[in-house]
């Protein structure tokens, strides 16, 4: 059993990997469909008060100041502040935005606890299941316990815990958030791997010397705006989560 | 629905308790029977190296240095210390104490990891099942993370996710840990109920605000020693995890 070294990305059953104990999964993106449940979410309120705006665009707006609120956070500007309410925040600013008006406070909450109520891509459940038996699963979000613990619940996602950036007040790319995952689950980083739909998470697990399985998520960002595919710059490379558990040998 | 008042414990469905959304368990003693499990990993290693001791004596003295040793954390006089690291000290003074000889490092470390292998009580994992239909099912116990996602795995209990006293550095009956539960779960404490076999355990929830339902354990400490039943001292009162769900009306 091998404990470093290249892997073949287009190979079959993976015996490269007998070391790895966990793996732990971004979420928004990676396990979710993030950006069709909130657009079917800001729809179906529009439907009950009547309102009109541009919802996918809403939606790919809300998304795209989730990076620059973590960052007033993770650069000192602003103090600890969890990721269900940096949403909040970012939706009142969207609201005056793109002119809606008339949502009460609890119609706001509601709509903000959406991202608590995402659907998983097709392969997400099964796959996680098969993965279950062999490894220890976790999540590895910017999301809070709660919007974690939540999800998981109405999705039906089988992790064996919730891992969250909120409990070391670190979001990622931070390496505190990284290196939380081996050392509450008493492994070294090698023994974990982090499975992600996007590069520069995985090339922070790396640089805190996590294993790195990349999936692709052509649709994440909607129609004809697949990502541009990394090649085989990570350890492992699957298509859904099915392939990684055939890549890792589940 | 109601979201306070007085509760009688001896009644059938509950409707009390409307209010409450996440159940935290104490684990040692209240969902695995750590005494019959350590005992008997005890007596496995004894055949192995042809050892003797009084195995149940030596498992009652583990577990009874648990309390003492936490205290030493909680009053700072010594720094953070997962429950593993607490175990495997008072694991090597025992060996002293008993004159057990003879074991190597990989030994001594496959003994203390028999507190991640504990057997579930009979109920535990059925009662869990149902009362995780109604509730958000977590741990709330003094076992560091990596513990109890093992013992998960190995027993097959279907928590929600994980909390443990290590993700807020304060062990039971420190405030921190009973408050770290609806902080994280974004609750308030009164929607939060610990499950608990331990009376003291229960009054420190209590003191906290959070709602508490002891359940009756009568073999965690061996035949002949069944621990004073504390009647109706708190919110609720059960028999064991299949009739808290029926109690919880699940």
């Amino acid at each position: 059993m091998t404990t470093t070294g290249s892997n073949d990305p287009t190979s079959g059953p993976d015996t490269e990997f007998g070391s790895v104990q966990a793996l732990t999964f971004d979420v928004f993106g990676t396990v979710v469909d993030w950006r069709t449940s909130i657009i079917r979410e800001l729809e179906n309120l529009a439907r009950e008060h009547e309102l009109t705006a541009d919802w996918p665009a809403f939606a790919d707006a809300w998304r795209r100041r989730y990076a620059p609120s973590m960052d007033r956070v993770r650069s000192g500007e602003i103090p600890w502040t969890n990721l269900d309410d940096l949403h909040r925040a970012s939706l009142e600013e969207l609201l005056v935005e793109f002119g809606v008006e008339g949502l009460s406070e609890a119609d706001k909450d509601h709509l903000n606890h959406a991202w608590h109520r995402l659907d998983p891509w097709p392969d997400a459940v099964e796959g996680l299941t098969r993965l279950k038996e062999r490894f220890t699963i976790t999540t590895l979000s910017n999301g809070n316990v709660a919007l974690l613990a939540n999800m998981a619940k109405c999705a039906g996602l089988p992790w064996d815990t919730v891992l969250s950036a909120e409990l070391v007040r670190h979001y990622k790319p931070d390496a505190e958030s990284y290196l939380m995952v081996p050392r509450l689950l008493d492994l070294h980083p090698e023994q974990v791997m982090l499975v992600a739909a996007h590069p520069d998470d995985l090339r922070a697990a790396r640089e805190n010397e996590l294993k790195t399985a990349y999936v692709h998520r052509p649709l994440e960002f909607g129609p004809g705006k697949e990502p541009e595919h990394p090649g085989v710059e990570f350890d492992l490379t699957a298509e859904d989560f099915l392939d990684l558990a055939v890549k890792l040998d589940t």
